[in-house]
């Protein structure tokens, strides 16, 4: 049955040799890349304002220009950046393998718990948003965003992960092209109006500025708000293997087309913010009033809010593809558990697919799926794994005897000074906003990444064999000893009586022990065993305290000190295997006891011998 | 570490010998006995009132003598007829044992199962009402009445049960005798008061009534409340061995002084509210009200309270020498897990004890501490089984050859139709306020019941042996078939030599299995194998779709075709016993799987090796 439903929900087992190795053309790679980066203009402008509106009055209108500009010219530098990583690293990466090659240890696990912050980010932030896009739409789901949420989050990109859907489908490249589409229309038709209109093009009450330092503040928090509209950037440099030939050109080309689409959309649902003066509001996006001012609210109104959801819902799926594979690569260094790395039967990490679907549903539950606090906790991972991204860049070059002025160590020392005071403006002005959370967590998240790895190492020095040493010629001997089979019994039936046989079978030395809580109960077992005469000893114990696991536990530890150091002693307990579940709870549990009690003691195994019920 | 906190908190175990017999003297039995009825005075005049107060005005005031008088009267028929069971059934008993051995099977399992709910709410209820008392004395305490009830249920009564202190135990007297003490006391001062004063004994406006059917039925209900003054009269009944010489007659006599002081204290509190317009508070008590009009705020008062808080906890206890004794009978009878009817260390029927206090703790979880919603579930159960005791009285008499119109019979008779008659008013009157939790739960815990019996009827007819036809100067053989061990290893480690070791003593067909996911890991490993050489077979199976249980399951159905019948697989896998618990976490649960799966095929054992790791 449960074979069935997950036949069913996720396909049947692909063979190792069904790993696709396709190549994409830069018009499929670019919609495949840049739905995280790309999506983001939905919800980056409008953080920009949540945090301007609580300056005084509309004044707010007057640094939404400046910070829009500011953040276009980081996301120039970062892209140059990049393309800089896409060059260099032509079997891709991601800020964890440039770290561990150039930096060592400490640095790659800080891009590595920035990474894993900012995936698991990545779909808690996308799928709230395209769930606020539809609610936008249809106010009547506002009730509903926690569990909609989820519904996506598990039973969508989960289980289309789970399947291992290929990611250069072509569903999959559609939303993204007809997302750009309709929001370049918005712009135009946007742009269009105000120059027609009566209205200034940018109204003067939006060009008032009033300073102050609590007002810089503010900015500088705007700031970081809307630099969460850059995540994604780095996406293409980890995919440069996926490119036709020749693979770094065209990597480089798609990057910047790219960001020159991420670019002119910000700005213009910036403007367009600016000229309208749209302010942020509880149940509505941003994106959603502008789409109803200019469209109206009829069928054009409505593609934007869907385009804008389901490219959202793909921005999410982006990390499925990014963070599963890293914690592979983490899994094989050693930094998190083995089956993290290990395919699942449809070539998908299905375990890193899990963990990552459970982890964004709880920010997604924590957070009662409120964008506007995920994306507090969300620039300052992405930027710090950026700045440790250009970093090693620069390392690299240099080992790769590049000269210091040399433009490449040039570029990606800009980018790296660029990000880390980013890191630095966000770190400070997000600090009790939520960036503390994260401040906190990637140092504990290096000290399990670093337990794990200390564990796994203990480990492998203790089941060490030492092959090398051996001759293959000769037999390595195993010496096996006698084994003792301890049964306890609390009468003689069926049950007993099968548990004794498959005793027989696996040691001579066969004792029967009843535990009797009573000496006339003992002395019945005992009478009602030599009527049976099973040719085995019954050993009685007697225990007045009415203790059944602890006489027991002494009956073996004297029998241990008596076996010679290779013998083994094994406690058979039979089991009954019910038929309904609920006849366990009638069956007391002594063999579960005694496994835990006796688990440490060397040589000494507790089994326990299914008797199946036949009703 | 847990063994010595048991230690500490439950006490050393207890031997067989040391189960007391103790007998007691009338006025420590009056005590011990009769603290769930006595106590019941401190909640049950104010339940009284709670229904009253919905009919318009203080006119509430002139039905309270009324229903208070009948009460008296109910009181004194079954008191009457509880002494005819004490006479009856010098062993003890309960209704449970009187309507299984005159009533048959269902009659039997209906008193149990209001039994069931009878003590769990008297623990319930009577912990609720202790708290109440003293909220009402320190106001401050009133948003912690749940976290005190539960300190109160588990680090009180339930360790002290558990360590099985004996209930005859004069700590137990004190409380008991301070509370009539000071109850009396204060009837006493208040008519006093009410004699000398200027007000009216009973002002007219108490007097007056107003007729109509919903009157009726308020009265009705109040009068169902109120009954839930009389749980725990049959508490004598079932302890008459534990009376001095002649059991009997001082059973007799020790339960109409009980009755007597239970009359009196109802009727003396029932007066003083009707006398002074005591009206129910949510945060104070009738009582604390009462007190603090009469005595003031002084120490008479706090003597009052913290009395009245003692004797509940007290009563509370009393459910506890109640219901694990039953359940204990109910077990051996095979209508509860086995488990419950064994007695445990400190020779208490400690799971018993548990669960009363598990179940206690949730209904005092789901109702918040709430005494008056309590007690809405409460009197039906009481009354049934009253009147289930009362109508097997009737028939031992007749089984005894007594005639019909023998006093003996009418008493009983009268009894059980007067108490009939009150489950009809209670579960009519009270069905939608709670009753009908009653009446929905003592069908499901008497299908419960039979569940439970016919499984352990279907167990034991599957592990008969017949013993009987069999001859003890024969040995039965027990014929040993052979044991096909399967170790499955993913390299060769010292683990894996471990369990080979283990494997040797057990069978001599010792085959070692690795599947590999990928050809050249096979290869790999087997090249090692052969470099070990350990004189073992290694067989290699492919998984190209990476799943590794499946190919093993495969594997030993293959096997299990080609043995004998006789014969036995047994699958042994390493289990890393790990020195930290979240070390567990870093290994994969293959063993727990793969048992889970092999579970149901014949004569193939799952058997886990541990493996301990040293750090």
């Amino acid at each position: 049955m449960i074979r069935l439903l997950r036949r069913l929900l996720i396909g049947k087992p692909l063979h190792n040799q069904e790993m696709s190795h396709e190549k994409l053309t830069n018009w499929k790679a670019l919609a495949i890349f840049s739905s995280d980066a790309l999506s983001s203009v939905a919800y980056g402008p409008e953080q920009i304002m949540l945090i301007l509106v609580a300056i005084p009055g509309v004044l707010a209108y007057g640094y939404l220009g400046w910070i829009s500009l500011a953040i276009l010219l980081l996301l120039a530098i970062v892209t140059i950046s990049y393309v800089q990583v896409a060059k260099a690293n032509p079997g891709g990466g991601g800020s964890y393998s440039v770290a561990i090659a150039n930096l060592g240890e400490m640095p790659a696990l800080i891009a590595a718990a920035s990474l894993f912050a900012d995936y698991t980010l990545t779909v808690a932030v996308s799928i709230s948003s395209g769930t606020d896009a539809i609610v936008s739409a249809f106010p009547s789901l506002a009730q509903h965003t926690v569990p909609i949420d989820l519904f996506v989050l598990f039973f969508i990109l989960m289980l289309i992960n789970l399947r291992g859907v290929r990611e250069s489908a072509t569903t999959f490249v559609l939303p993204t092209y007809a997302f750009i589409f309709g929001i370049i229309a918005l712009i135009l038709a946007g742009g269009y109006q105000t120059l027609t209109g009566q209205a200034p093009v940018i109204p003067a009450v939006s060009l008032q500025k009033e300073w102050s330092s609590g007002v810089l503040f503010l900015i500088l928090r705007a700031f970081a708000s809307g630099c969460s509209s850059m995540t994604g950037v780095e996406a293409i440099s980890n995919g440069v293997t996926m490119f036709k030939n020749p693979e770094v050109h065209n990597a480089k080309v798609t990057t910047y087309w790219m960001s020159s689409i991420l670019g002119l959309m910000f700005i213009g649902i910036a403007f367009l913010i600016m000229h309208l003066h749209i302010m942020p509001l509880e149940d509505v996006t941003a994106l959603s009033q502008l789409a109803q001012k200019i469209f109206g609210r009829n069928y054009l109104y409505f593609y934007i809010q869907i385009t804008t959801m389901l490219v959202l819902y793909l921005a999410a799926n982006t990390a499925f593809n990014g963070l599963p594979p890293l914690l592979s690569i983490l899994a094989r260094d050693g930094y998190m558990p083995r089956y993290l790395g290990v395919r699942g039967e449809r070539l998908s990490f299905s375990n890193g697919i899990v963990l990552l679907s459970v982890v964004a549903g709880l920010l997604i539950i924590a957070f009662s799926g409120n964008t506007e606090h995920l994306i507090s906790l969300y620039a300052i991972g992405v930027f710090l794994s950026f700045t440790i991204a250009q970093t090693g860049m620069v390392v690299y070059w240099r080992k790769q005897g590049v000269s210091a002025v040399n433009p490449h160590v040039i570029i990606n020392a800009v980018g790296a000074i660029v990000t880390g005071i980013v890191v630095l403006i966000i770190g400070i002005s997000k600090f009790f906003f939520g960036a503390w959370i994260i401040l906190l967590f990637i140092p504990a998240m290096i000290y399990v990444f670093k337990k794990i790895k200390s564990h796994y190492n203990d480990m492998a020095e203790q089941l060490h064999l030492p092959l090398g040493e051996m001759d293959p010629s000769i037999t390595t001997e195993i010496h096996a000893g006698k084994n003792i089979v301890v049964v306890p019994i609390s009468s003689p039936t069926s049950v007993v009586a099968q548990t004794l046989k498959y005793a027989k079978s696996i040691g001579d030395n066969v004792i029967a022990v009843h535990i009797a809580t009573d000496q006339a109960i003992g002395q019945k077992v005992q009478e009602k065993w030599m009527c049976w005469n099973p040719g085995i000893e019954l050993k009685t114990l007697y225990s007045p305290y009415r203790l059944v696991v602890q006489p027991l536990i002494d009956y073996i530890s004297e029998l241990a000190k008596e076996k010679g150091p290779d013998d083994y002693i094994t406690i058979l307990i039979p089991e009954f295997e019910t038929k309904k579940w609920w006849h366990r709870l009638l069956h007391n549990q002594t063999g579960w006891v005694l496994r835990t009690l006796l688990i440490l003691n060397k040589n000494v195994i507790v089994s326990t011998i299914p008797y199946h019920l036949r009703k």
